[in-house]
């Protein structure tokens, strides 16, 4: 087993609890950074619940402050990138030397905002192509995929790099090392721009209702041109053709409510500015014409006001 | 005084209470067909307030069905267009040889469908640039504007055209006739398009939110310069600077609720085909891109479905 040593969650939502628990799962020692669902963790533990199976940690170490963590080896990071503002209140107590920060956030920003406040060395992102939701408290339902990608912030990238992808390997998830983090973002906003936007957008739909719809889909495909073609004006090497897989792919996905959705709907913030606002001003210093994005953006902006 | 001869009102809402009030005050004899209204507008007749003073009209020819009206000289129609399926059933009975029918609605269709069902030469359009609301049964608050452009569908224009403008100008309404009744809808359309959408995508806001906000104020102008596109590209005249025009006469209309917006809340169907899906079908018929009218269209069909 490759060691990673100390492991953190912070932002045990979806994302965190799933890929801790797999951590967890394979031998490692993984403390989850809980709010709401703490007592019931502790209680109960945690459950993954993936194509009709349920595997359940009963034993969990989940804590209520960053401080009872303490220092570890290995942060993830599963925050909303809502709450950013909040990066050293929670990251640091568990800061060490040479302490590796994963995160698992959407959208851009988080990298460099991370990399400011705590060296750019240390920072790494996963993306996680991954449909979840924690549908209750401590219960994540797996509805399918999982593949990560990550990639080191600094070039050329440190040699935790390879511990983190071999640790995620083990663990059964699919998981590649990029050269290009940046680029990555980019390519998984192709997906999140589109569909965590129209899903709210459009009054609250599914992904299965969005690709329903021979019209949606046209704006689906217009929304996911601009994303490209903005990343490609700012020299990320993304593939036109992207477009098209990505609705391929996501036509079994079912009633699938992408994460802003469910925040959406639950009244918790929605991550405007790291999913549409932040790459509408990059594309606009790239020069590059992004209506679609442009209108999308100031609508949920109004939307999750 | 201008001799129309006997009038109807069909579809008293706000802009057919309006226009068919400010007929009966100038001495013309005008008849309402009503639904909800009926009763209390027997009782206590229409009132049309505008900046603080009210104009009552106690005695108003209110009928529960077109039959009891029976043929008209004019017929105003003030239906929304989601209800245009029924206008052989609505304004059947009140046709007689040379009743002229005068359409008040928006967006575009309502023409050629009266002209194919009634006769092209009947058919006239009135384009309203007011702001009305009704605001309880009965009651019609106007909070200002109130030009009638008023066209013929047929070319050259028939004789009654003239009659119509007169009437309405001894109203005291500034009116004026004009030559290309399909240009001037897409001119409205200039102003519906963003207003009317952007009030319901952005989850109900006024006039005065829209153009309070920068970005919602961009959007605006892109939403009507491609409408202004669309137009050009048909062979209609509009200037490009019309954008700019309508964006400066609307900062002072304050927190207006455009009409689609007050349908939508009120849970009653919105003009998405009139308003926003035909004039895309006419502007992909013109090979014109416009991607923030499609993007919008689609939302707004999913939003009022």
């Amino acid at each position: 087993m490759t060691h990673l040593g100390k492991i953190g969650v912070v932002g045990a939502g979806a994302i965190g609890c799933f890929y801790g628990s797999k951590l967890m799962g394979a031998g490692h020692e993984v403390h989850f950074l809980m709010r709401s669902d703490l007592a019931i963790v502790r209680e109960r533990g945690l459950v993954i619940r993936s194509g009709g199976e349920e595997e359940i940690f009963p034993r969990v170490h989940a804590h209520g402050s960053c401080e009872e963590i303490g220092p570890c080896d290995v942060v993830l990071i599963g925050l909303k990138a809502t709450a950013n503002a909040e990066f050293e209140r929670l990251l640091g107590p568990l800061l060490g030397e040479g302490t590796v920060l994963l995160t698992l956030q959407n959208g851009l920003g988080s990298d460099e905002h991370m990399g400011e406040l705590f060296g750019r060395e240390r920072v790494f992102g996963g993306l996680c192509f991954v449909c979840l939701n924690r549908i209750s408290p401590g219960v994540v339902e797996h509805y399918g995929h999982g593949t990560l990608s990550i990639g080191a912030f600094e070039e050329p990238a440190p040699e935790a790099l390879g511990r983190l992808v071999a640790a995620f390997q083990e663990t059964g998830i699919e998981t590649r090392a990029v050269r290009d983090l940046a680029a990555e973002r980019w390519r998984k906003l192709v997906w999140n721009v589109p569909f965590n936007g129209l899903s709210i957008a459009a009054g609250g739909v599914t992904v299965e209702e969005i690709l329903g719809d021979e019209e949606l889909e046209r704006v689906t495909r217009g929304l996911m041109r601009e994303v490209i073609a903005a990343a490609r004006a700012l020299g990320f090497s993304l593939e036109e053709e992207y477009a098209e897989d990505q609705i391929e792919r996501s036509r079994n996905m079912g009633a699938y409510r992408p994460s802003s959705l469910i925040d959406w709907q639950a009244g918790r913030p929605v991550e405007v500015e790291a999913i549409w606002a932040e790459p509408l001003r990059r594309a606009r210093k790239a020069g590059v014409e992004t209506p679609r994005l442009e209108m999308l953006t100031q609508l949920l902006r109004k939307l999750s006001a």
